[in-house]
């Protein structure tokens, strides 16, 4: 089969070749029904551009960056899909960059790591993402990012940004286990540089205080987004002489452990204890029982902020556009029942 | 604090500049101890090296690539965060490539991408690492790689490779059940397009040839490395008028599958049925009962993959090496153990 060329496909799109070009690099002022034309007819004459032409043309990079900090193999996998679809809608590459959000030269390793792979843009995922004075810092040496951060509303402060709103779906969650009847429902936080370990407390605080409840110090204990740490905080609760009829993990990592931790204690989920996690993570569809938790959406998140990322380095935006929220959604699986009556 | 140059990095390790641009350069002739005592005093003075200097001192590249078509994420992340590692160490980027293994275009998109996104050299996952013409279109365009490949011995077939030896690892798997006294033991396939597919069936086939038992086709289910696949093919086991004793899942998703079946059923593991998964993954670690699997050590793999590769760039051998091997190690947990003496 003859290779296919530029022409080929202006022809068969019925545009001109400029317009092709334009589909091509990315290139805005062209319309979306063309666009979609265009990509219609390089697929179908499985058109390859050539790349060393759309290289030297500019000094422009085609990466982008994804930075975390997260132990949490779902969150990262789920978000790097995410970025990585969009990605390849525009033929950007992603690197992936784990940092050390407690680094004191991080600002700094970021800049040189930016100019050194010749980042387009970079992703900032939390904690590094709520850490204002680190965002000021790149804002002013020119990097383009866009924030993932937890907030119910947009924090309109002068940067790009996909927000969570995770203190309304803590307080779904906390009220469901309410509504089923418990009234002792123990909390294991997720790590505290964390906006949303904040969020998810206040909403299960706040959850409380609307349903008439008093906070109980001694059901709250803290930790990280770790297995590790709903076992051994789940453990402590349940060691405790008036023991929870419920525990909510921070997220289904924890809830993990609180599971573990009620079966090495021979409690029966959920009948003894209910469970509920946070992100729908696959743990939580595969665990038996399987998990009550709040759809946390990260793919989509990874994919609207790669979509605003790659937007505002094409269009070259200067000034901040409105920002788009998520609402995670409360998940009701097996793991909640009512408690016991006798409890 | 005054920036650190590379004159006080020379002077705290005792060394000429120019050692110290060879270890910033990643270039070789410079003595293993020597290169330890540069990068401690660059870690200590928290030089930054000046990027702009390094890259136009030459066109090279500072990245490499990472191309998989896996959907278990256990797995993908643990090979990523091999080779970044790796990449830290040496201050190159990753950037990450799922690829569609079954693309009919596949070995152009990579040369394409390889081109676009200037990349020094690839890490190749299975299956595309185990399609021996995609190899050989991509080393005749000049692209420098290392393969991960399912196989015992070092293939030797001129390409720079890590190998893993499933077929014994899933040998020692079943083994480990026949010893426990199972005789009607559960095969369920990952995908037949990954060569370790073939290995850990082999790896089964085998163990049952040499401990007398007859293979039964009824007992082989074939599926994707995947939960729902893991799921029903036990549906299909359980339901056999003699259903096995013990299924082996041929990874730990198709095993947690298997897990959630046998609960759906109402079978107690380990005592009515034994399951056995291959990978070691978290949720091996997580689920309960924990799973008895074989320890992969994907993230060494990814290490391992990373650094031959790293090597090869810097030192621009042109000729291959002799290839390192991985041996999985059987680990045992709770949900293997003796048939039911009635069964």
């Amino acid at each position: 089969m003859r290779k296919s060329t530029i022409k080929d496909v202006a022809a068969r799109a019925q545009v001109s070749l400029k317009t092709v070009s334009r589909v091509i690099n990315d290139e805005t002022g062209v319309h979306a029904r063309t666009r979609e034309r265009v990509r219609k007819a390089i697929a179908e004459l499985a058109y390859q551009p050539d790349p060393s032409a759309r290289s030297l043309r500019s000094a422009q990079s085609y990466a982008i960056g994804l930075l975390y900090d997260n132990p949490n193999p779902y969150y990262v996998i789920a978000m790097q899909n995410g970025v990585l679809s969009v990605c390849r809608e525009t033929g950007y590459g992603l690197q992936i960059h784990p940092c050390d959000a407690t680094s004191p030269t991080l600002a700094n390793e970021i800049v040189q790591l930016v100019a050194n792979a010749r980042l387009a843009g970079i992703v900032l995922a939390p904690p590094m993402s709520e850490n204002q004075a680190l965002v000021e810092i790149l804002a002013a040496h020119g990097i383009r990012l866009v924030r993932i951060v937890s907030a119910a509303k947009d924090p309109q402060d002068g940067s790009a940004c996909i927000y969570v709103d995770d203190r309304d779906a803590a307080y779904a969650i906390t009220e469901h286990l309410i509504q089923l009847g418990h009234q002792r429902i123990g909390f294991l936080w997720g790590g505290k540089s964390h906006g949303s370990s904040w969020e998810r407390y206040n909403g299960y605080a706040d959850a409380l205080t609307d349903y008439g409840i008093a906070l109980d110090d001694a059901l709250v204990v803290e930790g990280d987004y770790s297995f590790d740490d709903g076992f051994r905080g789940a453990r402590k609760l349940l060691a405790l002489a008036q023991r929870p009829t419920a525990i909510f993990g921070s997220n289904d990592e924890i809830a993990a452990g609180v599971l573990a931790a009620a079966r090495a204690g021979g409690l029966n989920v959920p009948y003894d204890l209910s469970i509920a996690g946070f992100e729908d993570s696959p743990f939580s569809k595969q665990s038996w029982p399987a998990l009550t938790t709040a759809k946390q959406a990260t793919e989509d998140i990874g994919r609207l902020a790669a979509r605003r990322l790659l937007a505002d380095i094409r269009e070259q935006a200067l000034t901040v556009q409105a920002n788009t929220g998520i609402n995670p959604e409360l998940v009701v699986r097996g793991s909640t029942a009512p408690p016991r009556p006798n409890s």
